[in-house]
């Protein structure tokens, strides 16, 4: 059989990008740096907003909508965040056939604009927290693009909150980054994320700390799945944030910001995909069971129908595949490159003893089943592959991270995957030394796995990787 | 009582105004003519998502997503279209901190673009129909703005897509006509809408035929709710979307394209709202029933939560107000402004006989309720309340259309309303002189009231009015 994808291990990057392709998930935009998202992978996305959008809400957070077009001059209102957001502006210099007065920036991100009229809805402490989320598309001039991973313009959402206290600031961008992010990741794309603080240096332009959650892809290397930003009163003073406290006083607000994006689609990409193509988690999957009729014959297409229904009617997303004049073998392989969890394949000879071929993509496997008893197959398949994916790509994981006790040997164990060692050992000088060799601290934890409040906790560990 | 709205009858604009800003549903933004859509006016918002959004994909149409930014050049292919769309167009002219080589403009459509890359999809009669939808947000540098109404960006739907056959494109413009948007508007949204062809002077830029919803406003204007274009093989010419059929031969496609905004908030508003603020449809409403808490006292925070919790496990979608702090009556007006469909009060008094008491947005009507009972009083109302609104926007319309004989007669009839004439009665030079005075004619419809294929049919009826 000719090869659909070239092998991970020949070439990763090109292993991305034909799966990319021949799975029609996305393909480049006319624009530089542009994506077009095709339905095979807008549906990978839209699940993950739906399970994500669940997730916010009952963190409290309601969803609003704020203007794509954010004055120049709000951005260069917070420092920091102008130094680090004005090489990638796109800039709206016309409208309407005429020159505009002021330039208006494509927002690359909405702190600034959402600021503006959190200053004007909050007055009292009894309007506090105010909790607010938003999905949309935001634009960053990138210079290297890659279709999900990095492109001029993304989907994604941003939430952001203003509060009375700094540790209620902190405690709700603990909350969504945990309850949220990892509770998706881990639970819904079956991903294993590591999630500690980043050091100053990775911070987000005008933050006062950052968590994140760091995925290892099947390369070794690290992918940021999504960050959460305690801004301390940066951008209260910047916008006049500020409330009347229950003493009378007058206040400024702790705010957070916290992002998440179709970055994620790459994530799940390359942290289970393998040379077939795809595979996706079943408590994710838009499909997670494909109904196949193999060739048509006696009653086989109203079996498989029924099998189809069945499944239905058991809460299984069913995908049904009747086009018998397409050749099997090539129906087969775009199934495994969508990443279909279970394939049913209905076909005459199986049927006729009362049979059909029930096919996971986790690992191959195929098992014939009684007819009555497939829809039972099906159900305890996409159980056991939700934990089987995540088993798999946890162990890849822990087997891909060194304990090393140099920063050195920190460096040539980030080859392969991740290096584990004290930040005592790396700290700033250390961390400057890494990125010289394209190596990055991805983030600080504690001793135990938890997630510490900043850099300065002693014994902290830190993980050091190459990263998308 | 200080009174909260302007009322209708006094100054209609205003009233709509005062709604949007005192029920918190959108401010205007920063930049000239954009928009900050607020929680509750968001929730509404996503209310409708959902119900087209299901509508559409059993109509077969897949969501994908297309780039924001258009190169300049794409739009000029198609004369028309660059001509009606040139006037409004925000361009972008620097990116990464550099001057583009070519401008690039910011969606207002995005016909061009899908148009581009349905041409590489599309090989042969095996690929159609090819059906797309996009949720997305777009951007028209409009003059005259209004909150949801007409907004410089503004978020929508648009369906793309591609057939073998005029009549096929036909039909699938028709059905989404019909199944997605007449639906949703008649069974969610509770508006009558009046269905039927635009003139040729009012078709969208580019199209052969545009069909179109329109709906009747409590001022007696009419609102465009959603458009569903044939646009021939216009674009197919311009962006080579060809394909080959099943006897060999290359032949362009014949494509179409459908639009439905957050316009339909505004229709909402505008076609239920009263005196008090809104009046939300039970289908559609983020929030159907409202428990309040009047006072605490014995054991009356317990039954409401218990309230609650029964209506929810009935799948009714609650909300929760146990404010007890903030005076009753204002958070009695705040219920009517956001127009929850019934709202249920429980109280020390009304809970010592057991009752509780059940309160109607539809008419402000409150009924005692024992406890036991609340539940189905609720459930009843809700169902009563949808078709009682329809019925009633139904009876405004019939109301106030006039039946005339001449197109001075129709110009007048508008000052009240719509009025309807033989459309031979006006033809394009009556438009033209209707359009002078401010009146447009919205739509024209078989006698039978059924949707014609195009003007020019025989003994067609045409609808005039003044319009948003």
């Amino acid at each position: 059989m000719a090869r659909v994808l070239t092998p991970q291990a020949e070439d990763f990057p090109r292993w991305y990008q034909d799966v990319v392709a021949k799975a029609e998930l996305a393909e480049p935009g006319p624009v530089r740096g542009s994506q077009v998202i095709r339905p095979v992978g807008y549906a990978l996305w839209e699940r993950i907003v739906s399970e994500m959008d669940t997730r916010i809400k009952a963190c409290g957070a309601e969803n609003a909508y704020f203007p794509l077009f954010i004055p120049e001059s709000y951005l260069r209102r917070e420092a920091q965040h102008v130094e680090g957001f004005a090489p990638e502006l796109a800039v709206v210099t016309h409208g309407g056939g005429k020159q505009l007065d002021e330039p208006i920036v494509v927002r690359p991100t909405s702190e600034t604009v959402i600021g503006e009229f959190m200053a004007k809805w909050i007055q009292s402490y009894r309007d506090l927290p105010l909790l607010l989320n938003q999905w949309a598309n935001v634009v960053r001039w990138e210079l290297r693009t890659r279709l999900f991973l990095r492109s001029a313009e993304f989907l994604w959402q941003e939430g952001h909150t203003a509060h009375a206290t700094e540790a209620d600031a902190r405690a709700y961008a603990r909350k969504i980054l945990h309850e949220a992010y990892e509770d998706t990741m881990v639970n819904v794309l079956a991903i294993p994320v590591t999630v500690g603080v980043k050091t100053v240096r990775e911070r987000f332009a005008g933050a006062t700390n950052t968590y994140t959650l760091e995925a290892m892809m099947r390369d070794g290397k690290a992918l940021q799945m999504g960050t959460s930003h305690e801004l301390g009163q940066n951008f209260a003073r910047a916008f006049e944030i500020d409330y009347l406290s229950s003493e009378g006083r007058q206040e400024y607000c702790w705010t957070t910001s916290w992002g998440s994006s179709t970055r994620m689609v790459g994530g799940l990409i390359m942290a289970h995909g393998d040379d077939n193509g795809l595979r996706v988690p079943p408590v994710l999957a838009p499909i997670q069971a494909q109904v196949t009729v193999v060739k048509d014959g006696d009653g086989v297409l109203a079996a498989a129908a029924k099998l189809r229904d069945a499944l239905r009617d058991n809460g299984v997303r069913v995908g049904f595949d009747d086009r018998v004049d397409v050749p099997f073998g090539r129906r087969a392989v775009n199934a495994e490159l969508r990443g279909y969890p279970v394939r049913i394949e209905v076909g005459p000879r199986d049927l006729a003893a009362g049979n059909v071929t029930v096919v996971r993509r986790f690992d191959g496997s195929k098992t014939a089943a009684a007819l009555g008893d497939a829809v039972g197959t099906v159900l305890a398949a996409l159980e056991g592959d939700q934990k089987a994916l995540y088993d798999q790509a946890k162990a890849f994981a822990v087997e891909h991270t060194a304990d090393v006790k140099t920063l050195k040997n920190a460096i040539e164990a980030t080859g392969v995957g991740w290096a584990r060692l004290p930040w005592a050992k790396v700290g700033a000088a250390g961390e400057t030394k890494a990125n010289e060799q394209g190596v990055t601290v991805r983030c600080l934890v504690r001793e135990d796995g938890s997630v510490p409040d900043s850099e300065n906790e002693p014994g902290l560990v830190a993980y050091l990787a190459r990263s998308y």
